[in-house]
């Protein structure tokens, strides 16, 4: 009947199984289950601030359960076939969890209290506490500010914690643990409480270890404690046994106790490993509504504005470097909410095409530099290089001959030249980028988009051949925390050489079309630099205004 | 019956004439005729660019037969009751005249010469011509360039005699006069050669006299004498009368031969009478496609960008300047084709309402400041006081949540923010405005637009209360031809005092919303300051690659 592992992978709004033959890498199985909460807008009595996200975790759980079953009983084989499983998750998902694994949310005295629940990545309800956070770190010469490009992000772990302590301290007092929801499912998997690395590493400041006891008390006297005992778990290397599947799990899922259970990685992370990469030099983007940097490297760089570089992140005996975008995807839509007039709405449902797929066409022929235009691709502010989010968006060059598809045109083009900047700021930091792997919705829907990362990076660019690179990715870890002797692996990175699913045949730049963009970059460098370092406080003003 | 006095208004489209009661100002009959050929887009065996504005200026002529002896038919009033009448017109309008007053155009061997026939204010095909004459005047220290806000425009009659004479020598040659078409009206009216003072005054750098000889000659050899035998007419005053009506006129008009025909006006300019205008202080701003600013003042001032300032120009005694912007009401039926999505469309039609009623309605309750956007108001280059068109537009501030109406919005706020930049650079000449008169066809119809310069500007804004304001004042230029005892009317200020049509209350404006534009509109002057002097090469680049 052959070997099969099980990827786990958690989303924002849904959660995804996969079973994966671990000699061909194909995908027997799949089950999709949306949370059956969704985001949580309100409690009795309370209102829910709108830079709050949070969420249920037993819908985490109960997706779990409901996933890995389901693609056991579809594929119609025996719990035996399966040889490992692991879970990727979104990261930065505080979940203070109480006695017996259990949420504080389901104590039935936390049920109306926001701050018990899970708090999603895009909870930003700890700016203050994130700015705090820099301040005092730069103030210190904390060493390890460098390794996370200079900058505290709000989504992170230790924001929400403090945020947590200071609105609702009864939850952090009550709490046993405070865990990445993907420690936490993965401790209700083995009965064995650990943590990963990957989690650690790069959402809460782990270098080694947390930050000193003295930083720590600088941001409140009581969080060395609160560390020392309710964060401080045994932190486990990507690629390693987190442990076996418990009796009372493998029963839920359809599988046998004993199985073994990978150490979790995060959601984008793990679509490194799914889409086969083993060494420096191919950075993934993943594409969505922002985008995720990520790259393997010999040695660890300061890079301004990353979100964190790693030993052991991504993949063992490397470090693995993770920077971002926060507009990509969703500027594009912006695009085509705003500047997609009436006209252009009735040709696309008469000719059968989506609005991205209207534009694109009308978009044929039209050569670097025709729009005429530049965006800065700043309308959700800026994470890499700037880390400045009341940084917002521009378009320059208008004029009364200006198409919407001419403008979607541009907004694709600054997504590029974001990325560029952050490509470049690699190098700058002595890593070469040789070649780009898009993973993640769009570049699988939008060669549109692809073709002008290429010519605008001057890079070939390969697309992420799997649509679950992620869940595929969990699914290695699950086959790596198997012994050799059952899988015939010898090592993680052996496993993504085999199974990683890239697309083999990149896109390669078009020269013609990349000399004109070196030009224009050359204007959105200097636009980058008037906007965002010599004038920032103008459009601060403006997001502040914007009502 | 009363006494009557006839104004036809030439317009880029269409001419208009009325019959206006001269006590009250009241129109007792109008008539509308489109030029039948409209623009000329081709002749045989030629192509035209794109840059070109040809007309034909028989559909001037047969324009005014129909026009006028429309207004005389449906009146039901005989021909003795009209005490005189009067042209106003777009200028910039070269018309090359051969013998007896015939048009170039009409002879059969220049029948497919482009070059023949009338040049439109928006023919650029100068635009070389325009930069070598600022360039030559510059160095030469003209004296009166300052006068002409320092640039020479490809729209006035020199650049447009200069092409022609370098792509078209047989037709200045053959042309006995190069004529404004509303010169050339009037001659054909009266049956005597004279030119307005208006016209030589703003469109062909008369400054008591032309340019000196030595700098003619600098700009091409022969224009020296071009200028003194194909241009010296006799300059008639604003105000004063030009002849009468011959008879072979008259009878096509109905009238009677030797009615007083006063000397035409430009169709900006004529609007300053029709709005009631009399002295300093008060802004006329004609408000369209692109907007024109016009005011008395009491002396001659240099001001940046000014398109010209004329002695008599407007009105006998006074100097009237002029200013210009490039793009009013062409930038919001921009965001209306680009940014008015199908929702909207919907809308609208579902409840009745305009493209810009809707997107004004949608701004109730939208103050200054709410929108977090400023725009550059520069789609069509700048006009007034940078005098550069190969700027172009801008829009920062931009984030997910943008919507349409807030585009919109901001667009027209720009456009307050750049009528402020020219109010500015005349207040900063010494030449104050208490005031502003709005006319054209938006503000009547777009309270927001009205509301948005009445804050931004802060200033008490009214509203030219005639459809037909230049219309009106060509007829005022008629009843000032006719002799005093006919009129009773002693001068055209006591005219215009008397039948000027203007909103008795201004709108006021808001001090709340006018504090917030003070503080947006120094952001505004800080990018025009980066985008149209620190780095105008940066648009300069967009606008040329743009295909």
């Amino acid at each position: 009947m052959g070997k099969y592992a099980i990827g786990v992978d958690y989303g924002t709004q849904s959660v995804r199984a996969i079973l994966v033959d671990i000699d061909t890498g194909k995908t027997a199985a799949e089950s999709v289950v949306e949370y059956a909460h969704g985001l949580l807008s309100g409690f009795p009595g309370k209102n829910v601030p709108r830079s709050y996200a949070l969420q249920d975790p037993m819908d985490y759980l109960n997706g779990l359960i409901e996933t890995v079953s389901a693609v056991m009983d579809r594929s119609g084989l025996g719990p035996e076939n399966v040889v490992g499983l692991a879970i990727d998750a979104t990261a930065s998902t505080l979940l203070p969890v109480g006695r017996n694994k259990k949420p504080l949310s389901e104590y039935p005295e936390f049920r109306s209290e926001p701050h018990a629940w899970l708090k999603l990545w895009k909870h930003h309800g700890g700016e203050a506490e994130a700015a705090r956070m820099t301040e005092i770190a730069s103030e210190m010469g904390e060493p390890w500010l460098e390794r996370y490009g200079g900058r505290i992000s709000s989504e992170w772990m230790f924001p929400k914690v403090l945020e947590t302590l200071h609105c609702a301290p009864q939850v952090v007092d009550r709490a046993d643990a405070l865990l990445e929801v993907m420690d936490w499912l993965t401790w209700i998997l083995t009965d064995h409480l650990t943590v990963s690395g990957c989690g650690r590493g790069y959402k809460a400041l782990v270098v080694e270890d947390f930050p000193s006891r003295e930083y720590l008390a600088r941001l409140d006297p009581r969080l060395p404690d609160i560390v020392c005992t309710k964060m401080n778990q045994p932190i486990l290397p990507v690629g390693s046994r987190a442990g076996v599947l418990c009796p009372e799990m493998a029963e839920k899922l359809h599988l046998l106790p004993g199985t073994p259970v990978g150490t979790p990685i995060i959601d984008a992370h793990s679509s490194v490993l799914g889409g086969g990469i083993t060494g420096p030099g191919e950075m993934m983007i993943i594409m969505g509504t922002s985008a995720c940097h990520l790259m393997l490297t010999e040695r660890a760089a300061g890079v301004p504005g990353i979100q964190g570089i790693v030993w052991d992140g991504i993949m063992p005996g490397w470090f693995g470097i993770e920077a971002g975008q926060s507009c990509v995807g969703d500027q594009f839509e912006w695009a085509v909410r705003n500047c997609f007039p009436e006209p252009y709405a009735r040709e696309a449902r008469e000719r059968g095409l989506s609005p991205h797929q209207l534009l694109t066409q009308k978009l044929e022929g039209v050569h670097a530099g025709d729009t005429g235009l530049i965006a800065l691709d700043w309308l959700n502010g800026v994470r890499s290089p700037l880390m400045d989010f009341e940084l917002n968006g521009l378009i320059v060059g208008l004029n009364l001959r200006t198409k919407p598809e001419e403008i979607y045109m541009a907004l694709v083009e600054s997504a590029a030249f974001g990325t560029r900047t952050i490509l470049e700021s690699f190098e700058k930091a002595g890593l070469p980028v040789r070649e780009i792997v898009l993973g993640g919705g769009i570049p699988a829907k939008n060669p549109f988009v692809v073709r002008t990362f290429a010519n605008v990076l001057r890079r070939p660019v390969r697309i992420c051949a799997s649509k679950q690179a992620s869940a595929l990715g969990a699914a290695m870890l699950g086959i790596c925390a198997a012994p050799e002797s059952v899988t015939g692996y010898g090592s993680l990175a052996e496993i993504v050489r085999r199974l990683g699913q890239v697309q083999q045949d990149p896109i390669r730049p078009e020269t013609a079309e990349a000399d004109v963009y070196d030009k224009l970059y050359a204007d959105y460098l200097e636009l980058h630099r008037y906007f965002g370092r010599e004038n920032p406080d103008l459009m601060h003003r403006l997001t502040r205004m914007h009502r």
